[in-house]
């Protein structure tokens, strides 16, 4: 259970970023879902690198599904998914010399040093690309319930993106972009800074806002199951991931009960509450208010700068100048990383609550 | 798999505030380790709501291990300990008036009006005592190993505590304390403005920060039980927690990679990072240096302040008067249950990985 | 994960026979479902040894549910059943002398000599009686969705009962019965046995014959979770359960595909198969016929015969002779725990296809 | 977890007959393994149709290895094992004739009618190839531990192998032959009746008798994940297999437990047993002596003979004459299969035991 997660669709992934192919199986999908392949294809265009602000590494990124679709839909068994990688250049990597805040180290220890150091090997975002295959499917089968997610970058450095205004609206226009911000302007000059810190030789990382619209209230698993238990385990998965908070988050600490709590009112037949503090989960389970988190992403550990490390041979201190090719910021990509496994561990759950029969209906 | 966690340790949780008896099964603790029963009331009594910055209801909170023990050891079956609720008042509670920010609206939902609404249920603070007793074995079981935990609070509204600095003073000062700050003053000024807050019918949150040393390095299980996976499970798990980053965590945003990263040293024979702002994990798994996490607790939900709610069964707007006894802070009491999942969890990862007869070398 | 098990209902067991109390948890049951304590009760009374065919240790049995209901309904949060162990004798037990057949040894080497020998500990036959307790209530929900589980004796040595002949009639009449046969002079000639057994100081081992009717088509998750793998898993837990076999079973060595295959034939609207050789499953998922298996159950291995064994403190040969109270037979009692693990792991798999919601309709 | 299995060692299995390729990925092995290819290759092939008692479908069953295994050895992340399908001959199957005991029915309910009916989809007995492949990672990592495991042809119809008499080359003995007898006449006797039979467009089922040696005593998890509860849920998975027993099994119920019960003696400081009815377990754990268990496989539901069963589209009777290509036979295949799950069940819970470092040692 170390790359497999999921209790009622299960995710097992596999690969490293120099191996010949990366992959997942998606087990647990029920028959008779239609498998959008157009979809999964824009979903791992938004997460390639493009332009002066990502790696000059682009895979093609081209996917087969060798198993548990049948005419173009699911037939119930496990749905494979897999990518060739094709321009792997190992040559790049020393392996005595780890990366400072990479796995690298950590890694060498836990796998005894038989570990696939190129390319930062199975802890490579290479790795997210699958993520994003399965996910695609599982932001497919939501949209379908009236269920739909976005995320945009709230936060690089000094400049911040607008919040979430109109929900409906806001989730749509972070999917119709490759750099999501809600606000146009915020979002040049984050890129433009993202290009100067790159040419500098650096890297910076950011903050993500999600919102989920259409969930149903009385969704989530306490004790141990709750929404955001589930939620942060999937999304600390994602290389990277340094921190998460439900609604106000940290903010609650600066907050007095009377101030942070969300009043409830009725809106017609529907229970509401007045503001979204708890973004959208009371006890761990959804009210049927925007589920609403962020998540901070750190800079890319990857930079050109000369760093200090260690010999891992020589047990002595060096330094270390990497080659290759490296993001300068890698939280506009995350975006749709999050954006994934939010939908699969949504989905996870709402399969708990409504058994593998309500997604067919 | 609801109240159910953990994959070497397995926990299962039970109980509801007003129920006749709580508690938890511990599985899979490994035959012929000292239990101390000694400890498991310490870690209890320091759960405890005491004096004027807590709740007025004061379980005995007096547990019976009714089997897995056997002459003072583990016998290698599962664990039973329990607790009687014996203060109950179940008049209290209107079943019809969710209180904003509670379980009960979403609870409500979830359980079709089955659910036991009295004192919040299961969703209840008192269901935490089971997990700090469990918590204390495994605590106790890492000491046995050299790896010790502690957790203060960092802040509380404006006041805040100074951070930790020698990491093993500091955790014995921490874990010393009823109200847990390592600087006097902070802690006495906190106590006060809760008691005023408190006195104002309000109530507050903050943030707890906790440092575990010792960790060896190479233990995490990535891709989908990562150091901060597994730990953000268990930690959402406890009722009030919106928030949790590890290391510099949102702060990562501020900064550039050449800033974030931490450069490796040798100490010695030793691998060490000259900082620690990934609070010693890399790619998910431990790097040998202090484990550094911190999460944020929103304020008590429960305040007698009016508030507005809603009438469930009128279906319409209602005012809430709440009665009770209820405390203006928790987070002071659930620093001990932050201790408790963290060994409980950390306890989990290492078994994978030493296997059951490490706990008992 | 030893002593848990189950996906969507999840069981946490515990207790050692001469402990304070045994007992278990029952996570995942939807909330508003009727909990019968009077067929809890029932359920119990025939899992009782009675008579000279059974041990003389009496348990009163008397369960305490201490969570998860409320109002006499399932709240949706785990229930907690215990029992109180009155009638312990620890002092028939020789730690040093290990029973042959019983867990004894095993379980002395796997618990390093830290096992609670005393009656078995986690072995003994008395945990059976919270699964016993468990699986009543999992029997009662599956009846109200038409779902019947009957077993019988089938075979007692030389002696055989009658096969299934009218299914409902039949399995209404095996759960009429504390010795469930379907021919009452085979069931009065195997009590006769077994009691010439007991008498002459030695055991007898059965094979239990169960049929489930009402099966819905399509429930089953392979590959492997088919029906015979959830099931046997369960099954295999009973204590003295040595083989498993679906439909013909064994039998099916013996046949020609023509003569095994079960022809598919009409039945107005409804796709019945002529015969049951498969036992209503078929590439390990139900196929609407009864579910059909039966099991074998070991003599007791506790006899008051004299018996070889060795001293594992001296580490010489030995001689025992067993004191106390035992069973000459078990299969009678265990008969009720097959239904009772039966109900609970089919349970489990019709949630999965279901959903919780459909327990409550 | 439909088609994933295993809490230390986590498989995950996809394909149907006829798409594009079949596969696996193994998660949880430890690094630094060495990957043995050239066996890999020989178990598959030891799995291959053959001759006149197997069907004249024969893939190439090229495997690659495209994760998880750097420079010859595991690297501690997961492995992931492909096969292409090159020989598909999908216009022999009719979707709307269901074949008599074939999983086609009621996967047909299962899927409601989006199930891959070519060949059997994922049921087909094709999926064995992948977990045979994984299977030889795990036989052979067990060997380097000094367990071996052999399975022979016990009983096919009239025809009997001898038992095992000397363990340790018996098994070499069954692990040498591709048709696994222990008696070379007995195996072409029973190979020239399969062929017989298949002449007569029927088909013929077996018995497999199974044999570790070298497990050491205390393995094993009860309650619920005793030995025969882990392995019988890996046994069953494979198609065809209806019936498991341990050690006498279905013999038990014709003893006494005078002669049932396994005497312990002494052997030098070992503890061992004069007999092994039990089969090497002890409530459900190892108890250091051979385990031996036996698994029914019916005879293959595909056969040349013209059959009964419904046109599912009409609704109404109909007859099913197959054409294609089916094994008259296939225990003599599945006998590396069993191998191949045995060694997979036992890696799993020999790791929760001793940990991943034992493994690697």
């Amino acid at each position: 259970m170390k790359s497999v997660i999921g209790k009622n669709i299960t995710l097992a992934l596999y690969g490293e970023s120099h191996g010949s192919a990366i992959g997942i199986v998606v087990d647990g999908l029920p028959a008779g879902i239609k498998v959008n392949t157009g979809f999964i294809a824009h979903q791992l265009e938004m997460r390639k690198p493009k332009g002066k602000i990502s790696t000059q590494r682009c895979e093609a990124d081209e996917f087969a599904i060798t198993s548990g679709v049948f005419n173009g839909c699911t037939c119930g068994t496990p749905i494979h998914i897999t990518m060739e990688n094709k321009t792997q250049r190992s040559g790049d990597y020393q392996p005595n010399l780890p990366r400072p805040s990479h796995a690298d180290y950590a890694a060498h220890v836990k796998y005894n040093g038989f570990e696939d150091y190129r390319g930062g090997g199975h802890f490579s975002g290479r790795l997210t690309a699958p993520i994003v295959a399965a996910g695609a499917i599982a932001i497919d089968i939501l949209k379908s319930k009236g269920i739909t997610i976005g995320t945009h970058i709230k936060k690089c450095q000094h400049i911040e993106d607008r919040g979430f205004e109109n929900y409906a609206e806001d989730i749509a226009l972070c999917n119709s972009k490759y750099f999501a911000t809600l606000d146009e302007t915020a979002g040049e000059s984050m890129q433009q800074h993202i290009e100067n810190i790159g040419a500098q030789c650096d890297s910076v990382g950011g903050i993500l806002e999600t919102c989920v619209l259409g969930m149903p209230a009385g969704v989530g698993e306490p004790y141990f199951n709750s929404i955001e238990s589930v939620l942060s385990q999937y999304l600390f998965s994602i290389g990277g991931v340094k921190g998460i908070q439900f609604g106000k988050g940290f903010g609650f600490a600066d907050c007095l009960g009377s101030e942070a709590n969300d009043a409830f009112e009725m809106c017609g037949d529907k229970v509401i509450t007045k503001t979204n503090n708890n973004g959208g989960i009371n006890g761990g389970i959804t009210n049927g208010m925007p589920l609403m988190f962020s998540v901070a992403v750190k800079p890319t550990p990857s930079i050109f700068k000369q760093q200090d490390t260690v010999d891992l041979e020589k047990k002595e201190n060096a330094k270390l100048q990497l080659k290759g090719r490296h993001d300068p910021a890698i939280f506009h990509r995350a975006r749709v990383v999050v954006d994934s496994v939010t939908a699969l561990a949504l989905l996870d759950l709402l399969m708990g609550r409504f058994g593998e029969r309500w997604l067919c209906e």
